[in-house]
């Protein structure tokens, strides 16, 4: 593979694409040390940068002719790159999803034109079924990232960032499969060797860098991480092999520190990022290479993330920053008890989010009983203020 | 005013802040009827538009020479613009704010390098604090609209979108003080009158709507709207004029529809929008206007959001799409039971989130218990699923 076959799958998605930004952030570079830049493929259509390769691919099957559906198996991203794909180019696309698939992903992937399959308890009976369907409906299948045209499509992602940003030093890409880190690699050095190019990976899922690390391809048993779009226990065969050739260095980072580099995109730079496409950035924020006075790129690969775990995210960050105050209390058991803590606490400015009130508790002497709060407060500095106004008043309390 | 103040404001600027991306939308085309384009301002520094107008008004203050300092007041997007503004130009600057204010507010405009001053329980406090400390420090104040400097800065934002997108047709920008609106408002229509402008602000603060229609200036004794941005009870002098002499019609958008526009793009278009900022593409979705067929842009003001707020409004999105079942359930109050109903719900693939067993219940006959059970579930078809196992079992279940 050439960098010729990224500038013609550069020139296809052209019209089809979102040109992303390459943003530079101020919080960030402060944070890593390096001067910082985001490439936002979160903001790509249908939220992620799988469009590319999955366009690319089904455009040259396309003109090869003889094409008049494709099938894929995917419970994220790549379902609504090849569903997105296929409707712009006229074809029509079954993916193959596992039965337990969010409905929202679902909706999305047929939202976009495509039939969707749910078979299988996991990714890889859905695979299966989806090689089933290739050999019964002859429908094309489209890897996910073993692909060439795949890898291709996902490497013109390289030269948006030389365009914009010709004196980048390094470039950090999440790599779950490899498609997007063998197709970026690829454009960057075969055009400028000098510009150090960083594959990012989860701890729980880091066969791919088992593979770089070892020259040779391994694959794991399981992948335990928040990051779903590089949960990959097998990566490819081809990605492995361009990875060893173009990849400097390949990186771990934890659910803590994905999920930390999420909040701080939220509440930093305005964007929401899923956890594979903010791994990079937690590569940069928590230094696991030296980064410090280069010009980096973060590629951050998607945006596709669950509400519900949105949520779980923010309300983590809320009670780690202070913003949440929990804790415990005493009070006598009589009437009237009640409306005067509340009265504190509405006095300090603390909003309430859950207050329980047991007199049952076994370690109670008769004529108590034990009130558990959570509330919300301005941030820790505003939480010791409500503590010692508590506290002032008398009361015992114990923070959980 | 004239479009050559706002070009000279972009040619200071233009080193100074992002180019924020205008991009299509598939999605809100779709809800809107209309070809629709969003101008990402939330991704602006300071995460919001307000750095234009600053930096344009202090920048030329330290041309004219004599200023060490300025001051302003503001809980919100204008003081993290004067200070981010100040910073850059090497000028010290104080805010004041509201007691009140959150905090993540006020490290905010701390860490771009403001003194904050903390004063009053209200924004008419702040500012008549900030007025005395123009008198007795010699800081020249800076204003958060009524300013033709400001109004020119803002109104950059009409060049870049004329740049990106020469052909649109309508513009809709949310407006609360009027700046934003005025300076956008005349850097089209001089350039292009027939491009229509059309100003969005939220029901509970449309002193501007009531002012525009009734062609003369008129301030409301309150304001109550979630759209803290653009909360303003008495809009500019100089912004109603130039409003009414450049606006094609002002519409008002609801709180719950902000608050949707806010879920729907976080979720389809991964962009972090605070209320004020959502107001335009709240009006679009909404057809407040008819755009069917126009190429349209949502000027989407501002990304500056409470991290709390942002969870209340996804949890109310995640009940009202079937996300979040909510019911509750009479058992026999004997032992046992609880293990049934929750061995149902985890083979429905549902997730309990709260569950409360009482058997206080005055309705209940002797023997029996009430349970109340919030739980997740993937939709609301999966949702239906649970319920009718439950209801299959024997358990008669009532949706709260």
């Amino acid at each position: 593979m050439t960098i010729r076959e990224i500038e013609q799958a550069a020139s296809r998605l052209s019209s089809v694409i979102h040109r992303t930004p390459v943003s530079s952030s101020g919080t960030f570079s402060q944070m890593s040390g390096a001067e910082l830049y985001l490439k936002c493929e979160n903001l790509q259509k249908t939220g992620s940068f799988k469009v590319r390769g999955a366009y690319n691919k089904i455009a040259q099957l396309v003109q090869q002719g003889g094409i008049s559906q494709v099938v894929a198996s995917s419970a994220g991203n790549h379902a609504q790159g090849v569903a997105y794909a296929s409707s712009a180019l006229g074809i029509q696309s079954t993916i193959v999803m596992p039965s337990g698939a969010p409905l929202a992903k679902i909706a999305a992937t047929e939202g976009y034109g495509s039939q969707v399959v749910l078979f299988g308890d996991c990714y890889d009976d859905a695979y299966q079924k989806a090689l089933e369907l290739q050999e019964t409906t002859g429908a094309v299948f489209v890897h996910p990232f073993d692909d060439e045209d795949v890898i291709a499509g996902q490497g013109t992602i390289a030269l948006e960032i030389l365009r914009d940003l010709p004196t980048v030093d390094a470039i950090l890409v999440p790599a779950g499969g490899g498609g997007l880190l063998a197709g970026v690699a690829l454009g960057i050095k075969q055009v400028n060797p000098r510009i150090q190019v960083i594959g990012v990976q989860a701890q729980g899922a880091d066969a791919i860098v088992q593979s770089f690390n070892a020259h040779q391809y391994i694959a794991t048993d399981s992948s335990k991480t928040i990051a779903d779009g590089i949960a990959v226990r097998a990566p490819g065969q081809i990605t492995t092999q361009l990875i060893g050739q173009y990849v400097d260095r390949m990186v771990t980072v934890s659910d803590d520190e994905i999920a930390e580099a999420i909040l701080l995109l939220l509440e930093r730079t305005k964007l929401v990022v899923e956890p594979a496409g903010a791994a990079s950035l937690a590569a940069a924020i928590n230094r696991k290479v030296d980064l410090s006075g280069k010009r980096v790129v973060c590629l951050l690969s998607g945006g596709n993330i669950d509400m519900g775990f949105i949520q779980k995210i923010v309300e983590r960050g809320l009670v780690a920053r202070g913003r949440q105050l929990q804790f415990h209390t005493v009070l006598p058991d009589t009437p009237g008890t009640l409306c005067s803590l509340t009265g504190l606490l509405g006095q300090a400015g603390a909003n309430i989010i859950m207050l329980q009130h047991d007199r049952r508790h076994s370690d109670l002497h008769l004529g108590e009983t034990v009130i558990q709060v959570a509330c919300e407060v301005g941030g820790s500095e505003h939480g010791q203020k409500v503590l010692q106004l508590l506290r002032k008043n008398g009361y015992q309390v114990v923070l959980e």
